[in-house]
């Protein structure tokens, strides 16, 4: 079933840059969908590093549990992404089809399975037949190229109308070290992760500590301040890939190395991009909503209320219809569980105070709310008035397009 | 805007029996409404005692804080209601609307304002005017009757498409006892409460600790066991009251005394059908969906996983959808941030065993399974293999009539 494109789609697409040691190649497994690829190879010079970030599900999927063994091995070789079907909820059988298409991998590039990572997305409790990877890797590793980064963006994508990519380059001991970035996802979407699967790859030399650190950090406030409708995958995943071939680059082995701090900004730049075009594309989205909660009692309680408001199904469908309707961010603050007070909340939506002191603002101007709901980027923002705490969420409006997407099927 | 009557609405309401010491009038304030009632006055005999429990929101209404501050003394003498207006996040405005209604109650029906227990449903960050209140009590103190039930239940709705009542009796030392119950509740419904507003009446002798700690023992299994939206109301309000009127029946003034347990069946009876009909009035709800959860930890943990299923948007838009989607179960078991394994889940669609020990059932019939889902009905039931823990929450299905009811009025 096609969606029409998400109105906050992207006008073009970045040309990301080759990254030297980075070859990929994607092909039709027919594993659900019809004429269109369906199966990313990535292929990695040895000696790349790799880190990342998995859900916190307690029924993760088998290709999370895998990709969680290798990445204390901190070298990967080899990546295979599948979209149509998650392998997730597959008991023994999905353990089984992972180690298989693994080993289908590692054959295909010349490595252990031990450095081959694997990913899947689509489709929840349905066996994944590793016998569809069969062959198809093989050729695949037979014409491995190192553009254009449209093509694995469009690979790994299930219900999204759009590839989602980004880059960034960085100066470093006086020479340029470049990132590419890709990402899928639009439902099942929430903090811890996103609902998605993300990969980025850079040719700068970072040890795998170090680029696992910085991803955690940056995660922060990236794909784990996103949310389109609290719902966690069994999936998250994101993964990042460090050749080390930047010409000129000495290696980064401490997270204290200043060049690292460097690195870090460049990373979290594109892993921003991306998780805002998840976000962009959250199903049935209308608009981008960024929730900032300023004054709550530390960064944490601040984040737990961004998501309570971020979440809230009312908040989102007043959003939809261009409703300033700050009642319901009144709600979603008093059900998130933290402190605060009533009498000292401050609202705003955009520039424009609605409430504060507990109350509707005296200088409230309906018109110019309603204008501004009006636009497709959208800012709320929560003043608790109890300390120093602050945190932004990015979400979308709910609307009746995210039910044709996940309820539109009657059998 | 009025939106179609929910197709889970009860063929005919019941006929309630008139409750000794409970007399009531209801009339039209134009608070909000036109033409139809929007005010509830209820007046008790002397000595009445009053228990209840109300929302945890950190953002309350000015009501609930009136309400929470009564409660303390534990005997009520007349209850005013009104819909159209929260009176929620009015600041001093709002302590002041309910101060003087209060007082205009208290006036009406000659008790003192810590006897009058006020309730206020609506829109949210409005000023309620308590100048619409005057005259209008004094008038409905005037001609206050017994019966029907109905009026009271239709005068305190807002977004409800059918009133909500609900009635028992018991055996109490040979002599029947009534109770008559109303609620009313049907967007921004989610456990602890509910988003709602219920009011119980009883002829039973039941001390205030004793009601008390009845109703906070079987609100857990009844109205914080339902959520339509997983949104937390600023109003919620469960109040119940008892008149002491029956003839016959001593005093309950212990909690250890067994008539106490005879009289908290009676009530959690009442509690169920009308928590049950705020699911069945969820808005947009096409299907009541059972989600109940065996084998956690414990009880809690049990009780934390079904609300993430029952609060899952992929969840509830798959079974408006119709669809035994039970790789979305799986997520919203895995999110819950509880003990699970997956390879021990099992799940079945009322008696349908779709899924067990981490994958499909072999036994799987797909055409029995939708068939099953047709119905509007629906049970879910999760076996998470760890304990021995079980909790059930109920809740309905997500549809386009919620969108419609809560984001289609562009301005």
């Amino acid at each position: 079933m096609a969606h029409p494109v998400s109105p906050l789609a992207p006008k073009f697409y970045p040309e990301l840059p080759a990254i030297a040691g980075v070859a990929f190649a994607t092909a039709e497994a027919g594993i659900k969908y019809k004429n269109r690829t369906d199966v990313l190879l990535v292929s990695f010079a040895p000696e790349t590093s790799v880190a990342g970030v998995l859900t916190r599900s307690k029924c993760p999927s088998a290709a999370v549990d895998w990709c969680r063994d290798n990445l204390a091995g901190g070298t990967a070789r080899a990546l295979v992404v599948n979209s149509g079907n998650a392998n997730a909820f597959t008991g023994l059988k999905g353990r089984e089809s992972v180690r298989i298409t693994a080993g289908i991998a590692a054959g295909a590039v010349g490595c252990t399975p031990a450095e081959v990572f694997l990913a899947s997305t689509g489709v929840i409790g349905e066996p994944l037949d590793a016998g569809k990877f069969a062959g198809v890797l093989e050729t695949m590793a037979g014409r491995l190229a190192d553009a254009p980064w449209l093509e694995p963006a469009k690979a790994i994508m299930t219900t999204d109308t759009f590839p989602k990519l980004a880059g960034a380059t960085a100066d470093i001991d006086g020479h340029v070290i470049n990132i590419a970035g890709i990402a899928k996802g639009s439902g099942m979407i929430a903090p811890d992760m996103a609902t998605m699967l993300s990969f980025v790859f850079t040719d700068a030399p970072v040890a795998a500590p170090v680029l696992q650190a910085l991803v955690a950090r940056h995660v922060k406030t990236t794909f784990n301040a996103v949310t389109v409708d609290s719902d966690t995958s069994t999936s998250d995943t994101l993964l990042a890939f460090a050749t080390g071939k930047a010409e000129g680059v000495e290696p980064i082995t401490d997270i204290e190395d200043p060049r690292a701090e460097v690195f870090g900004a460049a990373l979290a730049d594109v892993l921003f991009e991306l998780a805002i075009q998840v976000v962009r594309d959250g199903e049935g989205a209308t608009k981008q909503v960024t929730v900032n909660i300023e004054g709550a009692v530390s960064d944490e309680s601040a984040f737990r209320i961004a998501k309570s408001v971020a979440d809230s199904p009312l908040v989102k469908t007043a959003i939809a219809g261009e409703d300033a309707n700050w009642g319901r961010v009144v709600m979603a603050v008093g059900k998130a569980g933290e402190p605060a007070d009533r009498d000292r909340l401050s609202i705003r939506f955009g520039d424009i105070l609605v409430a504060r002191d507990g109350e509707r603002a005296g200088s409230y101007d309906e018109a110019a709310v309603s204008a501004y709901m009006k636009g497709d980027e959208l800012e709320v923002t929560v003043g608790i008035g109890l300390g120093e705490g602050r945190a932004t969420v990015y979400t979308c409006d709910l609307t009746h397009g995210y039910i044709a997407i996940n309820g539109d099927y009657r059998s």
